[in-house]
């Protein structure tokens, strides 16, 4: 029995965590790189990951009345100039598209870094009256940034997301969209995936290019570091205004609507590894996991094992379950390994003297704890400790957030805390200039203003004005 | 109760049939135009069409072993000439990206037509040995190419579809799954989209770029042309030479792998519009359907109506049906055209007389025929009455197939014959001389070789040299 595939050593988090990272997402077999530079290919595992958050999520918006629409991949420049803020942030980092096929075009056009000005085009088409809304539009699709510097999942040159796209007759209900779709962002974040994480308002200068305000939610990574992990944009009247967008309203009146944008990318995926993954692995929480329970056989080639093995795996996937059942004739120990590579965040053993007795081994992937389990009644069991590993990754990753989470009152405790990483809260007076002080003086960019203010203090962290105004800080991804 | 938004009428089929699909596509809110030539926007009500089949065809695909990936957008040029059949097909029709935000590319990177190379390039990585094979592998998608003439669903620059790429050790192993996607295409479109269609092999000259041979279904429209609606390709392993894929067998020599590809596109969407739609609008069938019944509530303003028609609404969502209550103010007549024009299959009416009487009325979109029918055992009345719908709409496209199959033994008769459109089977030499000759003289492109042999003669219909290869020819979208 031949071992053609060893399982290879991974680098320990502590001794190199980038290094750890870029381990993880090979071994682990999520993506290979293509010859185009920050242009990944998300392999089966990965792909399986990525539909399975795409599934819950396409299930919220939908509970919630949006529908999917997709739009084409191309914008002509023209059209991406139309809102001034939004082009300056975006014309810089596109792709652009000169030739179609042996012809010159006669206006370039850009691959969408974003779709604001397609869904714009779109809506000033199909909107005249009150009737015509809101619209509540999503797409999955992908996306391309010409990023300088990459990596996989969390900053790379094409990337896959959903971009929901809005427009409401009032500005109360877009508000409330922005704000609904960040908790929902949140909500599917600490549920799904057990992220910890914090939710709040951008600073303007960290805002998104056209938007009057972006809420973000901000997970704490395993090294100190914090991830933007879903926006939520809300735009006012400003990108009809530049599209021409009007309706009639009851009273036959002509107005501008309001609209809102939120995305949230394959990056979660980063997020997830970050918060999760440990020295011989990946973890992934049960929720999200494309298999949540692998079953070895022991001794497989004794009588009986297999035919168990096979008739364990059936009853737990007509339970509901995904299960994989590994009858390959590699060792258990390479299985094992494998496994835990995977980050499967359940295995279950069975070999014969374990028929023998009615029952299996339970392993769990997050604590390695080990036990024997019966068979009678295994799907139940299975299934509360699936829920169990889903509660305990999330209180890890609350416990990791609040470990890392400091305050500081002034500029000198915030610098001597800063090499730390994690959060640091201080009171901050609303001045960009105080903010890029801040970040020439301690590297922490500005993470978001909590939604829930947190008094930590009655000053302006850099220049000691009187504020109620809270803001977090953080290294970021 | 103002009738804000008019059901404009569309033009008659058999007055400009391209017209009264331009009229559809628009009126039934399938698509939009966008400023980019070629490229549409999938309205709410199209993309949830794509994804029901998205899924059913994306079950099928799991069902048979097959894992979904994620390949990048952008293909390098010198990646795309590797294989020269293959590039040599394909070059002339790509849009060209040659800058990167400010900064001119090194080398341009062409937006995927299809992914052959990228496959082979990842197949190249994580190949090594027997161990590694089949890989089983499939993507959803959108792709690029640069076509002069468009048209909605038909022929786009942008279209959505799903590409299967698969890698096997035999040639063998790698035939049987070339015939085997080729028959999933059918059946589903058979089963679920109720098309009436040929299958055979595509003749050397109508071969795809690259491929050793190429499977395909043929649909035939309700004006008498072809719709090639899915193809199946065997590639051998020229791909793996000229990419340098190989794997080590058990015996440990050094071997090249097998491979193929299969996609079906958003073009099936113009099939299903051009087989069931008639002078009223879209006809969809229930298996595919966003909507299979719409409840009408009338008189909705007297007691009880809205309440009965919401709860007759619920019993039919809880039995697992897709339906949809329209309780706006627009008349009852307003509503009748509007989901005639996107093919709701069956309609529910409900008003104060027939509560009274414990009963609705049920009206089918295909027949138009109206009955009443009791509230009791609503749901299961219902599902039955979709089905026998279902089956209807094939036996309806499997008759205009019939009907419109027509053969030829000479190149006079199949002259004669031509301009009433629809199939000519012949018999064909296998010559691609007489193929391109009788395309001169009658206008009409071969279809395919049947699977199936059909006896219609014993010469070919232009050399009258002796075959026993029966050739099915069409005008074709």
């Amino acid at each position: 029995m031949a071992a053609e595939k060893k399982v290879e050593q991974i680098t320990a988090r502590d001794v190199d965590f980038a290094q750890w990272y870029t381990d993880v997402v090979k071994k682990a077999e999520l993506v290979d790189y293509s010859s185009v530079k920050g242009c990944v290919i998300l392999r089966p595992y990965a792909q399986a990951l990525w539909e399975n958050i795409r599934d819950i999520l396409d299930g919220m918006f939908k509970a919630t009345g949006h529908e999917n629409v997709a739009m084409p991949l191309f914008i002509p420049e023209s059209l991406l100039q139309k809102e001034k803020d939004h082009v300056a942030g975006f014309a810089p980092e596109v792709a652009w598209v000169t030739h179609g096929g042996t012809e010159k075009l006669t206006e370039r056009l850009c691959v969408r870094p974003t779709s604001e000005t397609l869904f714009c085009e779109h809506y000033a088409h199909i909107i005249q009256s009150w009737r015509d809304l809101p619209k509540l539009y999503n797409q999955w699709c992908s996306v391309v940034r010409w990023e300088k510097t990459t990596r996989p999942f969390l900053r790379s040159r094409e990337f896959w997301w959903q971009e929901g796209h809005t427009i409401h007759a009032t500005a109360e209900e877009a508000e409330a969209e922005t704000r609904r779709m960040l908790e929902t962002y949140a909500d599917f974040a600490e549920n799904d995936l057990a992220l910890g994480l914090i939710k709040g308002r951008k600073t303007d200068s960290e805002k998104f290019a056209g938007a009057e305000h972006t809420y973000t939610i901000e997970c704490m990574m395993h090294d100190g570091k914090a991830l933007q992990s879903g926006t939520s944009h809300y735009f006012g009247d400003g990108f009809a205004r530049a599209f021409g967008i009007q309706f009639t309203d009851k009273s036959n009146a002509l107005r501008y609507p309001f609209q809102t944008s939120w995305g949230m990318s394959t990056r979660i995926i980063g997020g997830l590894i970050m918060t999760h993954g440990d020295d011989s692995g990946l973890v992934i929480p049960p929720r999200v996991a494309p298999i949540q329970a692998v079953v070895i056989p022991i001794a497989a080639h004794k009588p009986g094992v297999l035919d168990a093995a096979r008739a364990l795996a059936g009853t737990l996937r007509a339970a509901g379950l995904r299960v994989k059942l590994d009858e390959s004739d590699q060792s258990p120990g390479w299985k094992f390994a494998e496994y835990e590579m995977k980050g499967i965040p359940l295995r279950i053993e069975l070999g014969p003297r374990d028929i023998e007795q009615g029952q299996c081994v339970l392993a769990r992937r997050d604590t390695g704890e080990k036990r024997p389990a019966p068979l009678a009644g295994l799907p139940e069991a299975a299934k509360a400790l699936l829920e169990e590993i889903q509660a305990s990754l999330l209180r890890a990753a609350r416990a990791n957030l609040a470990a890392r989470t400091g305050t500081a009152s002034t500029l000198d405790e915030m610098k001597a805390l800063a090499p730390e990483g994690g959060f640091i809260k201080t009171m901050w007076c609303g001045d960009a200039a105080c903010e890029e002080k801040v970040r020439e003086v301690t590297g922490m960019k500005s993470r978001c203003v909590p939604f829930a203010p947190e008094h930590v203090g009655d000053t302006c962290v850099c220049c000691g004005k009187k504020t109620d105004t809270t803001l977090y800080w953080g290294f970021q991804y």
